[in-house]
C-alpha cells in the first residue's frame, strides 16, 4: 500500500493565549514614557501575560487538547508531536514529555519528535521537520503535530512592553488546505549576540535591541534573495511581492514589521525594478547606490521606503497584524499567530492563493518560505480552522489588568522561575473552561497541572482530558 | 533534474572527546567505596571531562572542523546543520549558531536545521530530521551534518561516575555506507521524572537512578516490539536477534547495556521462543508468566536472563561498548559512540550487515531503529571512517588525572557554570593541535574560542579554519 503524500502542509490550526492582559497604553503611562511610545513607535495596542497559574507546558496542553476535541481527532492517530519554544523549564525534559500525557491515556506512546530550540525560530524548525517526515519513507501514515509555545518576559526597561504570551497547534499531514511550498526557501543562519539568556537562573534575556533589529532586517534580505532564487531555478521567472497574496512576519512589535515589509519593497526596486510603480521607483532611486551596511542605517530610505510601500503593506500584511497587536511577542508562536490573523481576516478568499512566511529566532537563524492555500474541506477548509481559532472571541473575552497587577505578577514570578515546593493560587475564574493549569510544583521540582471544569477531572495526574473525542477509531 | 535519494544514511563520522580523564578504579578508592564498584557494578573504566578550556561548544567546533578537512568536504556543500545536546550554556541561543561561525567564513549561511533537546535523545532527533530533509521535497542535493555533544557531570554522590564528555559529528546524504532502514523503526514516549534538570543555575540534574533504569528498560522492550512488528509488516516474517549483526545501546553505563540486551533476548524467547537455544529456553521457562512489571523487579530473571544471553552479548553487544566503557556517559554522543566503537572494531566485516541501534532519553523519548551496511568507496568507505576517527590512538593519548584534580574541577565549574566576565587558563599543553578551545567570557556573556596551532589563528573571531579543506569548489 503506498501511502498518499500530496499537498502536505497544515491540516488544522488552534491558538490559545492567556486571557489576562495589560493595555499598552495604561504601560505607557505606568512607565512614564512619552504618549505613543509603545503603541505608535512599538505599534502595539495590548499584552498578554501568563498569571501564575499558567506558562508554557500549561498553554500547550490547553491548545493540544483543544486542537484534538475541536476536530475531532483521535489522540492515536498522532504519529509525531514536535515543540518549539524558547521557554526553558527543565533544561533535559522537553515540553513534548509533558504533552505525552495526552496520548499516553488513549494508549499511544509511538509519538516521535521532540523540541527544537533556537529563539523565536523553534516553532518553524518544528514545522518543516514535520514536514519533511510525513514527506520521508519513514512516515507510517499518521498526523504530525507541531506545537509553539512560549511566554516572552523581560526584565524592567525598554524591552519590557514587546512580551507577551501564546500557544499554537498545528496538524500536519496530506491534502491540506493550507500546502508547504517545499521547493521555494530561503534561509540566513549567522553567529550573534542580539539577544540570548545565558543567564540560566533567569527568565530575562540580554537584549540588544538595535542589533537585533539589524539582524533582523539583513536576515530579511537574505532570505527573500534566496526564496526569489528558488522561485526562479524552479518557476523560470522572476518572483516579486505581487506573487504573493500575503507576506506574513515574525512580529517581535509591529513597527519592525512595516520596516521589513518595506525592506522587501525596496528589493523589489532594485532587482525588478517593473514591479513598482514610477513615483514610488523616483523617490527610491537616490538610495539605489547605498551600500548594504549603510541601507540598514539610512533612516531617510526607512522613512521613504514605509512610505511608499504603505499602500502594499495595508493589503498584504495588515490583515496578519491583528494578534501580534493584541497579544504582544509571542516568540515561536508570532509568525504562526500572525498566519492566524490571516486566516481569521481572510478565510474566504484565500483559495488558490500564496502566502509567503519570513520565521526570524535571534541568535540567529531564519528562513523564508511559502504557502499555496486551498479552501479546503470540513473539517480541515480554511472557514472551519477560522471557526475553531475564534480569534475575536477569544480576544474580547479577555481581562484587562492595571499595570501595576502585570508588573506585581512579574515579580512574583521572578522568584518562582526555577523554584520548587510552592502551591499556585486557588482562585481559576479567569480561565475559561477546558484551560490547563499549574497546581503545584513539590519538593522534587515535579509539576502538577489540572484542568477547569474538564468532564472528568478527578483522573489520577490530574489531566482531564475528554474522553467523549475519541470517535475516529484506530488507524 | 531529478535529485538522487537512493540509501540515504551516514556518509561519514568523526570523533572527539577531552584529552583528559580519570580511572573508575582510582575513584573508587578516592570515594571510598567496595572495589569494583564502578568498574564491574558499573561496568565502567575511565570517565572523560572537560576542564575549564572545554565545553559542548568548542568540542562541537572541534569535531566538525575536523570532519570538513578530513574528508575534505567544502562548507558550503552542507545545507543542514542540527545539533543534539542537553547541556545549556544558552536557553535561547543554538549551538548550531556558533558552529555558523566555520561557515559563514566560506559564505554559506544557507543551513537549515537548529538544536534538538530531550536528555540524551536529541542527536537521534537530529538524525532522524536529516534523514528525512534528505528524502523531503525540500532537500536542495547538499550533505547534512548532525553534531551530537554533551558534558555529562553529576553532583557529589552515587551517580558522579556516571559522568563523561564527546561530540559526534555525521555528514548526512545518499549513497550512504551506513543506509538508515527508514521502515523498520519502534518508539515509546512519556511522561516521567526519571532524569531532569530544574534547577536552572546548576549543571547537575535531578535523578532517581532506579526509576530511571526501570523507565530504560521497559522503553527497551516497548520499542523493540515496535520495531519487530514494523518488521515483520514489511518482510513479511518475525525479527529475532539473529536477524541483526550489533545491537548498539544508548550507555549510561555498560551494566546497564547488558541488562538492556538480556531484555531483548527475554522478549525473542517469550515471542519467538524457537530462535533461543533450548537450554536458554528451559532455564527462562519459569519466568514466562511474569507480568510486565513483575519481570522487572525480579532478580532472578535479571541474573538469569543476562547469563544465558552472555554468548550473544559477547558477540552483538561487546564490539560497541568500548568508547562508552573508556570515555563514560556521552548523554546524545553515548549511542553513536557506541555505533563508532563497532565500526572501529569490525569495519572490515561490515558489509551487508544490519545493525539495531536503541537510543534513550530521560524524560523520556526512546527509539529503535537500525542501518544496512555496505563496504562505501573512498573516503566514504567504512575503513576510511574508522581510519578518520582514529579510536585508538585518540584513547592511548589521554591523559589520566587524579580523582582530586577531577574534583577540584569540578567545583571550578560549579561557578562558571552561567557565569561571566573570567578568562580561561592559558595553558593548553593537553590539547591536541587543531583543538578549539574557551578563551574568555564577557561581561556581556559573550564566549570567545581560539584554535589550537590553526593555520590561520589569527583570524578576526578567532576561529582559526584552516582554508586548504576548501578543494571542492561550490556545487
Amino acid at each position: 500500500m503506498e501511502l498518499q503524500r500530496k499537498d502536505v502542509g497544515i491540516v488544522a490550526m488552534d491558538i490559545y493565549f492567556p486571557p489576562t492582559c495589560v493595555l499598552q497604553e495604561s504601560m505607557e503611562d505606568y512607565d512614564g514614557v512619552s504618549k505613543g511610545k509603545y503603541t505608535i513607535g512599538l505599534g502595539q495596542t495590548c499584552m498578554a501575560f501568563c498569571t501564575e497559574l499558567e506558562d508554557v507546558i500549561s498553554m500547550s496542553l490547553t491548545v493540544v487538547t483543544s486542537l484534538l476535541e475541536k476536530y475531532q481527532i483521535d489522540p492515536r492517530e498522532i504519529g509525531r508531536l514536535e515543540v518549539g519554544s524558547e521557554t526553558v523549564i527543565d533544561k533535559s525534559k522537553s515540553i513534548k514529555t509533558w504533552l505525552m500525557q495526552i496520548f499516553e491515556k488513549c494508549g499511544n506512546s509511538d509519538i516521535e519528535g521532540v523540541d527544537s530550540t533556537n529563539a523565536c525560530y523553534g516553532g518553524t524548525a518544528a514545522l518543516l521537520n514535520c514536514v519533511n517526515w510525513v514527506e520521508s519513507s519513514s512516515w507510517d501514515g499518521r498526523y504530525g503535530l507541531v506545537v509553539c509555545t512560549d511566554s516572552a518576559v523581560y526584565a524592567e526597561g525598554p524591552a519590557r512592553p514587546t512580551g507577551g504570551a501564546a500557544a499554537i497547534a498545528m496538524l500536519i499531514g496530506p491534502n491540506a488546505p493550507i500546502v508547504f511550498e517545499g521547493k521555494f526557501r530561503g534561509s540566513h543562519m549567522a553567529h550573534v549576540y542580539d539577544f540570548y539568556k545565558p543567564n540560566l537562573a533567569s527568565e530575562y534575556p540580554v537584549v540588544d535591541g538595535k542589533l537585533s533589529q539589524t539582524c533582523y532586517l539583513m536576515a530579511v534580505d537574505f532570505c527573500y534573495r534566496r526564496y526569489c532564487a528558488k522561485y526562479e531555478k524552479f518557476e523560470g521567472k522572476q518572483f516579486s511581492l505581487s506573487d504573493a497574496e500575503y507576506i506574513v512576519f515574525h512580529s517581535p512589535y509591529n513597527k519592525l514589521v512595516q520596516k521589513s515589509f518595506a525592506r522587501l519593497f525596496f528589493n523589489d526596486f532594485l532587482q525588478n525594478p517593473s514591479s513598482i510603480e514610477k513615483e514610488a521607483r523616483e523617490k527610491l532611486e537616490p538610495f539605489s547606490t547605498l551600500t548594504g551596511d549603510e541601507s540598514y542605517q539610512n533612516r531617510d530610505l526607512e522613512k521613504i521606503s514605509q512610505q511608499v510601500a504603505k499602500q502594499l503593506y495595508d493589503a498584504k500584511v495588515q490583515p496578519s497584524t491583528l494578534v501580534p497587536k493584541e497579544v504582544g511577542n509571542m516568540y515561536t508562536a508570532s509568525l504562526y499567530a500572525a498566519f492566524a490573523s490571516v486566516l481569521h481576516n481572510k478565510h474566504k478568499i484565500l483559495g488558490g492563493q500564496r502566502i509567503v512566511m519570513f520565521s526570524y529566532g535571534s541568535g540567529l537563524t531564519s528562513t523564508m518560505f511559502s504557502f499555496k492555500l486551498n479552501d479546503g474541506q470540513h473539517p480541515f477548509s480554511l472557514s472551519n480552522i477560522a471557526s475553531v481559532m475564534n480569534i475575536s472571541e477569544k480576544l474580547n473575552g479577555r481581562h484587562v489588568f492595571p499595570p501595576e497587577k502585570f508588573v506585581e505578577t512579574l515579580k512574583l514570578m521572578e522568584h518562582r522561575y526555577g523554584a520548587k515546593d510552592f502551591v499556585t493560587a486557588k482562585d481559576t475564574s479567569l480561565l475559561s473552561p477546558g484551560t490547563f493549569y499549574l497546581t503545584e510544583v513539590d519538593s522534587m521540582y515535579r509539576r502538577y497541572y489540572a484542568r477547569k471544569d474538564a468532564d472528568n477531572p478527578n483522573t489520577e495526574d490530574g489531566i482531564g482530558f475528554a474522553n467523549h473525542s475519541l470517535v475516529n477509531g484506530h488507524k
